[in-house]
């Protein structure tokens, strides 16, 4: 941290992936977000980011943009950056502080995998199914909640405490064949994947694993943002790997459809029957700056 | 850029270095600011780092957050920063966008060195010669003439355009100790140079290289930030050596004085005098925020 920068020291069998991405109060968190969320979301995506690239977190910088340097929340923030990239094992390697109107975190993460095996969103094949790492939707029920006014529901956290989804990395590797991160909403980001490997999806709507005490859980599955799940394609081929890998390392998944030639998505019910296509609209920031906070 | 991150391929005898830098609207740069010059700057600052370490630029991601996406204003910025990517032989690797009250621009960098080449702040030695690789203060001094409301004298040019001092990176690699960028003004960068080695330097005032005519030159040259020169001890050993390969590289540098045991500056006149103390403040964000814009 005493340098201009910071020299990384990384085995020679292994490539790197760097991914950065910026967090920016009342637009990604709510202003009266708690500061251990922020350091923990800002680290989070970007985590999550190189959970889909099935690449091992090694190193980060951070960016700090922030108003005024108010020493209780600093160490606030501090620690819950810090708790996240302990057991996440990633080192800070750099940062900057700097002084602007409005709090922004940006980090930017480096992590590490054999060469020639990081996992590209433009690998899928017709065959392949597809799977999510778990419920999707939560997140934006969380933020419905916390915009009502809620602080002590326990269905707060996935939206307060994104969990970036590591332990699937090492399976990922392995047994997927194109992977993307939860982070826009489903139907954006399968849609963002499927257009990379120029193939389509037929997806079943009754298996999409989400919360269905809440009368809104499919529309928030859909097109709600921040769920940090995976979305990965598997071969056939694979799947009993996958099924035992993912057994032994306790992580549940959900199977939700297949790739199919040509493109887009082709939405169904379990019986086979065609569904509406469903109506929603996907988080941008710029589209719709009165949604976050 | 499609995936979650990008796969960086760099040959094995290299090592990596990082760093990250921040610049933000009515902080760093006026807000009337030209894109071009913007996006220059984002970029050139972080280059300045690279030099310093003795890396060469190889990747960059870009995390950009602004107010709208006014095309007219991205194409012209993006043109100043890609310019200096060109030339610079730097690559985009990844990047964000997100919407943000104030225009706010964070690039990190990436660059390889040769195992065990990188220059650290730490390695000056009490005998190493001092020296900057341009004159300091000037752009201070297109600060103030800026603010001013000057737009065309071409004094403004090095405060507009701050260059990166690329061309050193591999004379510095070999005949270098130690080295620092002059980003927050030459008094207080060489201090940490100094405090990161645990050492002491007498400095010349007299030979500190700056633009004479201003009167008030002595001061913005220790004092003033943004020059983006580089500052850099060699052992005597090594002085022959540096004299050669800078000027077959047309590089004028100056020798402005030496490490001492002990700790902080010693300033001195040409004749040998102590000098006293000299008075000003390097630029601090957070302590003077009406300094910028």
């Amino acid at each position: 941290m005493g340098d201009d920068g910071a020299v990384l020291r990384g085995p020679d069998d292994r490539e790197l992936v760097i991914a950065t991405d910026t967090i920016v109060s009342g637009i990604h968190f709510p202003p009266d977000f708690p500061p251990g969320a922020v350091g923990h979301r800002a680290l989070a995506v970007n985590l999550s980011d190189l959970a889909a690239m099935g690449a091992d977190p090694a190193w980060y910088t951070l960016a700090l943009a922030l108003p005024d340097i108010r020493p209780p929340w600093m160490v606030r923030f501090a620690r819950g950056l810090d708790a996240l990239a302990r057991r996440s094992h990633i080192h800070l390697v750099g940062g900057d502080t700097v002084r602007a109107p409005v709090l922004s975190v940006t980090i930017t993460v480096v992590g590490t995998v054999p060469k020639g095996q990081a996992l590209l969103r433009s690998a899928a094949r017709p065959g392949d199914r597809i799977f999510v790492s778990g419920p999707l939707g939560l997140a934006a029920e969380g933020l419905a909640l916390w915009q009502d006014g809620q602080r002590r529901s326990r269905h707060i956290r996935p939206f307060l405490h994104p969990e970036p989804r590591l332990s699937w990395i090492p399976i990922l590797r392995v047994c997927a064949r194109a992977a993307i991160d939860v982070s826009d909403g489903f139907a954006q980001d399968l849609g963002h994947l499927l257009e990379a490997s120029q193939v389509g999806a037929a997806v079943d709507l009754d298996r999409i694993p989400r919360d269905r005490r809440d009368p809104n859980s499919l529309n928030r599955a859909l097109f709600g943002g921040d769920d940090y799940e995976l979305c990965f394609t598997v071969p056939n081929a694979r799947l009993p790997d996958l099924r035992a890998r993912a057994r032994s390392a306790r992580l549940a998944f959900s199977e939700v459809g297949h790739v199919i030639p040509g493109r887009g998505i082709s939405w169904q019910r379990s019986d086979g029957s065609a569904a509406p296509e469903p109506k929603g609209r996907s988080f941008d920031h710029f589209a719709d700056p009165a949604r976050r906070g």
